[in-house]
């Protein structure tokens, strides 16, 4: 057993923390002044991702060495969770942020040359960005068992009817291409009824019916998270992503390392929220002693370390886990209940320690809170997680019992 | 002892209920869509308060029976809770929402004839709003001892010089007059160095530096929470409020009572809340049963009862005693804790039953939490008043003790 | 509304505090240290029950002006709580302690002259003392609708046939009598199936297999918790209790109250642990300063204050309604899960301030604790009760939607 | 980054797998109904102890390599997990049980060729037992600094007065040495005030008091917790332990590794707890369902696997820093505050599924929880070990705010 990252690792690590340092950090007031509320992404974002592409802070997250860093699934997790420091700027600036990750994994397995000329060399380049186009109004997140939205053939195409939402980035016209799953055997079992197509963003019968908000929060710097109605929308049969019928097993392929991104993401915001909370503890002044005087900080700021380094921990293993065994969906469902549960209560504490400046815009903690809080459902809300760990751990007894 | 309401309350909350569903709820979707983002309220306000007038709804929350209803503060407190379930609208439609309940608390114990007639008459009668300008960005709001703004006398005037923010309401040009919290005598002990002044909106010096949001929130139909910077601004004497010196004792006469009025609202957002969960629980189904057959999500609606009638007689005895014995700070303190906790709690378990659609804008609930979730801070955090609470149980066994 | 109890509740209750002032507190450390393990009572409680009848305080739970005190269950509520100041010895010396006043209250509303003659006089002399055989092992208590015991009419006999435990106070001699309950209908559904019987406790037949511990603690000053074989135990037809296949009806009659007085020894049990963690919290001093200077205590006390006036509130309200309607299952169950969640949190809290000592013979915080623990089942887990109030809650909305 | 166990460690744990199925879990139910109460360990701990012995699972705690097995910390961590699973047994079994482990190492490192040939050679071959004597009544064990049993020179021997308690196993006779701490030095700063004797059980002026109860258990099997006076106690000057002033420096020593095998054992006792609540789940109906198919059972389940792979990766990399770096009192602290929480969690959702069964004797649990809840104490508070983390946690930020 040995808790010490590779040496890889550690001076990838060095690089990027450099880099927050020196671009990231300086430029969040800027970002977050110059978001108008257009969907269009502020100007600064190119530079950025510019000089990441200089430092050879580039498309990490991409295990394939071919088009990526050729990381490990645990190789790149503490990368992952430096970026979570400042979420809505440093995933992107390194072409590191979902969904355009999980699609360029997709792209980079599934598609075919032609696909991968189209989509996702741009992708990896930053040229453009992508959506996927998955959940539904109608049907609950955490049982994708019934979607409607139907891919049917006609020909030599597919059309595509139905209605999506949290369409997360397609809002921004640098969005050039929606991944859509939909229905298309609806007599057949799940794992052979749903198929995904690759469908440019301007086709027609495409309507962006609105954005949806999180909280009050609509990041529209990022291209929002979208409602789409697809009306009788008609792409060509090439557009097909690896073999119909098969898009379950192809949406499954990219769930596994993007939790354990989710979740690294979501300690570095842990971890800045709880740098934050020790900041103005020191500083602020109540009573006539410092915040971190008084023994309910303190007890915060304890704890909050407590849990972080637990969860950090069991996010560990499962990437450990994924990279030497692959088949590790209890543990996936471990973390993704642990982590935002964690992470949220260090930034309530956060909060707390700021009083009323802690929600409102003059830091960054209210829409950090924002996405822990909205992890319990993203990927299947917390109660799934768990049915699915219960069910392996009663399973080991039921065998005993037999 | 004797837990029936009496029968006017009764009356009163039939017909409230009735307003509710005939004029409240009918428009809430309009009155957010037509929100927009300007600091005006959407024209249907207008409306709705003309009907409540007819109704005998309105000013319920003025104990002062000259002006207002005449209630007791035990009378209107579940009238407030009914107020809740819509808390954008109803509490304003009834010309019964914070800060201008306060401030008319204040006109009519405190102003001169001339004040009550520029300012509180039209108040009373919806005609203007009002704002009060007490927290400063710089000092704690835990521990107001050491607020930093000057009202200072030059000649016949006052000279008012700092900064204020979380003035709610001020954005809106609605909104006339702001009563304003400053140091008038720094050397004083904290009783006797504060005064309160009345100033026009329009005064020269006056800038209204920017909204602030809460959780991505703007609440800008209510004319937003505004940072202010006062330069030198200039009123004549008769703006004083009261008594020269005594503004702490003035700002503390508004706070027992409104802290009853926000606490029953929030009972009823939770109320809200869990209605919502309910409704969703039956009609939402996942992998074959509806959410109401899940363990969890029963007991979620168990505990949500099992806490709200809980904290609801807390918060009523504190309003008995409010009526009978006036001096209650620490029960007071004590729902002050109670209530935002319990509500959060709430909310915070609907939102997870509504899925992704609790966050949006699809559903009241973000909206609910995030008024729960500031009520931590607002008037004093839950640190501050735990203080108080303990300081008195405590004092107790220190007699004994000696 | 009235949160003021009536004149009567407050004179008994006056007299009561006196009495444990003088009587019972000073004689606690004796009545332990003369507990021997043997399953007798110390005889200092002999005594104590002359003093509380000299005192009229006697009986004071039976609502029955004829044989008790004829207060209702709101005006005995106050007094309960009293008792709970210190669990193993008040109820008892008031002969106001379960399993007797149960046991009382069956006998006095459904017993035959000869059967009150026989068993209800001395229980109400406190001459003897009486068990409740109901639970058995191998059934879940949150299930009781599949006891297996067989009480069947053999001509003028009944045979019992069975085991049952947790048969609380069965242990000591001073108990004459057991109520049993089992099935005398096995096919009949759940509200016909069930007979008690009284059955003398020296019958032939009856084996007292052994105590039960909980948490380690034996209860052998009150006669335990036993495991008792009926192996074919005869008694004759007139020791039927009320009608043949009415058992279920009978004990459930005995629930409400007997939950309403079990929460309120509760209540006051955690009012005594809060008044034990406030006198250490002034006087024990570490790293030079009093706990009661630690912000984590003082926040426990004040979170206990605040639970505990909410639960108090609650299980107040739900006497009322016993009182003025009678069928309040569901604000009973909300009870059963609030107060010993409460209470066993207070107790907890005061542990830890009290550190080992907390948890040794020194104080009474173990075995409070160990109360408060086991209220989670006793009378149906929590799980059960929950169960029992979001059934209602969701009632509500399930007639609406139709 | 590696989570696997080397092979040496997976080698010994499979075979004390081998010997808890084989040898220890047959014999618990005779090992508890042979305890007497008297002091005495139930004759069958002998029979265990030779086949441990023959089984090369003898003393493996000691990483001396020349008295012990030579294992890490990391690598003694895991079977230290194991004999968790029968904690009142499994340690004493394998000559790993605390009080004996602290006081072998302190041996093993500090007494002199005569003092180990006395007492540390029959306490490596479990003939004999000893106790360690710190805690005081009078003295918070929050704060040690203050201890004021003395222990003085007079000629050629100390002379020890005071007071101690939590003496654990001292009152069984096969304990024949306490290691006594005690102040040499009362006007030294605290690092050179105290020292550590080695003093015969039988020696004249010692006082065995009382056994203390934890919540209801006397643990009187192995030697109880004792209270011990110790009035003008005489030993020779060569029973002084390492150098005199220099006690604490050595309790200090004591504790890093302790720590980590009393958290190790708490999580194998939370492992059998789950493993109890997995098989109860499954084997008891309620309702017409097995206890599993309940939401709430099922929620425990997962959260139970969740919290507990979390602390063990914890406690296992301050483990690992324990072996690398040595100086890790935070994260010593970290564990002590984490392990704790999570089984006294664990168990008392276990306790739960049982019912009353659960609190009783028969099952481990109810002693399991005791386990758990007292460790929130024994070698500090969580309180303080919270203060210690925080400390560092802020003291990072303190120096950049210089």
């Amino acid at each position: 057993m040995d808790f010490v990252p590779d040496a890889r690792t550690e001076s990838l690590r060095a690089d990027l923390l450099a880099y927050m340092d020196e671009c990231v950090y300086p430029v969040e007031r800027q970002f977050h002044d110059t978001s108008d509320g257009t969907w269009h992404r502020p100007a600064v974002m190119a530079e950025l991702q510019a000089e990441a592409k200089r430092r050879g802070l580039w498309n990490l997250f991409l295990p394939d060495s071919e088009h990526g860093a050729g990381l490990s699934v645990t190789q790149y997790a503490p990368l992952a969770e430096v970026t979570g420091w400042s979420p809505a700027i440093a995933p992107e600036a390194l072409n590191c942020a979902p969904p355009d990750t999980g699609n360029m994994e997709l792209l980079s397995m599934f598609a075919t040359p032609e696909q991968q000329a189209r989509w996702l060399t741009p992708l990896l380049d930053g040229e453009i960005r992508s959506a996927f186009c998955m959940t539904e109004p109608e049907v609950s997140s955490s049982d994708p068992g019934n979607l409607t939205t139907r891919i049917e053939r006609d020909g030599d195409e597919y059309v595509i009817t139905g209605r999506k939402w949290w369409s997360t980035g397609a809002l921004s016209e640098d969005c050039r291409v929606l991944i859509v799953v939909g229905v298309s055997d609806p007599g057949a079992p799940p794992r052979d009824r749903y198929t995904m197509v690759l469908v440019p963003r301007e086709t027609a019968g495409i309507e962006f019916v609105r954005g949806l908000s999180m909280f009050g929060f609509t990041h529209s710097a990022s291209g929002g998270h979208a409602e789409i109605a697809f009306r009788e929308v008609r792409v060509p049969r090439e557009s097909l992503l690896g073999v119909e019928g098969q898009g379950q097993a192809l949406a499954q392929a990219r769930l596994g390392p993007g939790r354990i991104h989710h979740c690294m993401r979501l300690i570095g915001m842990a971890e800045r929220a709880l740098s934050l909370m020790c900041e103005r503890a020191l500083s602020r002044q109540t009573f006539g002693h410092a915040l971190a005087d008084h023994g309910a900080v303190r007890d915060w700021i304890a704890e909050s370390r407590v849990r972080i380094d637990q969860v950090r921990l069991l996010v560990l293993r499962a990437a450990d886990l994924i990279d030497r065994v692959r088949a590790v969906r209890e543990e996936v469902s471990a973390i993704k209940v642990a982590a935002p549960a964690v992470t949220e209560w260090v930034m309530d504490k956060a909060i707390q320690v700021y009083g009323a400046a802690g929600l409102s815009q003059d830091t960054p903690l209210a829409e950090l809170w924002v996405q822990a809080r909205t992890m319990r459902f993203i990927d299947g809300p917390d109660e799934v997680h768990r049915m699915v760990v219960a069910r392996r751990e009663l399973a080991r007894y039921r065998r005993q019992l037999r």
